[in-house]
């Protein structure tokens, strides 16, 4: 067992990756209660909704488990922008008879601004908490430490990981370009490098103090076995879990990633305002005719994003829906978690032995 | 030993990529002699130059070598737009006291339309022949294999790998997006999926009869071990053989390597007319405020890219070099291509007996 295991508590080096909005607190008890450090995404929740999620899952397992949040800039407001964006989208909305919200809102808080966020992780203790899109200040970090709750943070880059080496951060969690989801770059201004899980991880593991946790692609046993190889401490596995009954994934998500349609993932930021890798359908085939600087700040976009996909799947169409899934998805297993963290303990097996 | 290093007659299961106007014989028969396979990058060339740096590796080695050839369509010819991107890029030559050509040629021929070249093969035979952009006709695929030589070609996805296999390809070299040099797409104008080594690799082994050769980021003994547990049978690494003394890199594109512009490479399309990766320089920078659509065809773009980096070297500025290079580049290390085998033996080594 690795230091890092040690640390986190967990006895397997999986880490189940945070997933707004399709994680849940049966799939991270299950991740947990078999080895693994299971996660509940809340950057999408206020403090309540999520005091109630992290209570849930600690009901069902007394084992680590991780709670992520989003350190984002906090939205800036541009109404000229918004509606131009609400009446670019509008034939959309009419495609299923209905109309755009009047106006967008920024629908969830950034943590670093979200002091009631940080009482209930201070008072509900995961043994984990972990940061997306950047860092909160540091008397945050300070008293999330005071209380023994172990700190990870996305890095794309290797400045990325060396400023959360330096605030204190026990790991990171080298995203690769291949992850679906949110790219949690700290800066989406900047220009993005774009690093492969493969090179990332080599390049952190060659210049940090800290451990490394790889994300990005990996859907097996061999997977984990090659990223350890690259000098990861553990695995983080967010697409593998998707098809999971424990996922609250829609039946849309589901047969999309079932499908052809799980071969072509892209980057956009025409669903959420920030780019995220999603599976290729009919809102990302917009983002790709459209120019970013059109599109509203993160999350106020998401607002218009949220609304169109309720509006298509009301006339069963799914093609709106943030699919957010990393380029291993055509590697997918629908199995309940249990049996997939078998799985993936076999498949280790086998790629060591086979060796 | 695997059935395709048997079939590739060498010992390791370590490529030296096919880089042209990187790749010398000195730099192939050092590979070859040390138990991998050594490749040369002929695409550049015509059929008189490749027989003369064939037969001048050979003459050093008399094992296993590859030869690489360039499958793209021909160019297809566009006064009006070239001579437009030479008027945008006449300042710059200006900048070095410089004119800009008078007119753009098509530099070298393709493959697929090159029988000088397959004659230069049939007779000296070396072990392997690869072909990158695409394939040739079924007739010159027949031809090369009824002399006993292997086949490999580069694919960037699943619909790729899957024709090479099906024309008869021993085996594909699964490119991930983080490769340095040309991206090996056959059809530049289809949308890239941008697959990273890691997820491409394990998908061409869960859907391919034939053999996968894993390359884009290895740098290291711990890389190749990675890949090999993915499912690769073996690995291709370029940006690592660079800044071997073998290489025919000038010293520019030797510094850039060992800087810290090592740390961003970049996807352009304006140095060539086909998207390949580069460290981050003057050039790359012009093409990312450039429209794609008014850089000239592969390779007539790259007519007009040589002449800007000879004018600019002149003057003792190497930011407009073709300086290919994978996301790995911060960790190559300039040493003999005979030292470099010996230590990625031993990083093999050490990485299967850390587990």
């Amino acid at each position: 067992m690795n230091k890092l295991l040690e640390k986190l508590a967990i006895k397997l080096p999986i880490i189940q990756a945070p997933m707004a909005g399709v994680s849940t607190p049966a799939m991270a008890s299950e991740v947990a209660n078999a080895g693994g450090l299971g996660s509940l995404g809340v950057g999408g929740l206020n403090a309540q909704d999520a005091r109630e999620m992290i209570r849930a899952t600690q009901q069902l397992t007394a084992l680590s488990i991780n709670v992520n949040v989003f350190c984002h800039q906090p939205a800036v407001a541009d109404v000229k922008r918004e509606s131009a964006w609400l009446s670019f989208l509008s034939p959309q909305f009419k495609r299923f008879d209905s109309q755009p919200p009047a106006q967008l809102n920024e629908i969830y808080t950034s943590f670093i601004e979200d002091d009631a966020m940080l009482e209930v992780l201070l008072e509900l203790r995961p043994r984990v908490v972990s940061f997306h899109f950047g860092l909160p200040a540091q008397r945050k970090i300070a008293l999330l430490k005071e209380c023994g709750i172990v700190l990870l943070s996305t890095a794309t880059n290797l400045d990325e990981a060396m400023v959360a080496q330096n605030e204190g951060i026990d790991a990171v969690v080298a995203q690769g370009y291949e992850a679906g989801g949110h790219r949690g770059m700290f800066d989406p201004a900047k220009v993005d490098d774009r690093l492969g899980i493969f090179a990332l991880t080599r390049l952190l593991v060659a210049n940090l103090d800290i451990p490394v946790i790889a994300a990005g692609g990996i859907m097996d046993g061999a997977g984990i076995v090659a990223a350890m190889d690259l000098g990861a401490q553990a695995v983080q596995l967010g697409t593998a879990f998707v098809g999971c009954p424990e996922s609250s994934a829609d039946q849309f998500f589901r047969a999309a990633l079932q499908s052809e349609a799980a071969l072509h993932t892209t980057m956009t930021s025409a669903i959420s305002g920030r780019p995220a890798r999603c599976l290729a359908n009919l809102f990302t085939a917009i983002g790709d005719e459209t120019d970013r600087s059109a599109i509203p700040n993160y999350p106020i976009a998401y607002d218009a994003g949220k609304a169109l996909n309720a509006a298509a799947k009301k006339l069963g169409e799914g093609g709106f829906g943030a699919h957010w899934a990393g380029q291993g998805a055509p590697l997918c297993r629908s199995v309940p978690v249990a049996n997939l963290m078998v799985l993936l303990l076999s498949e280790m097996e086998a790629a060591r032995t086979n060796r």
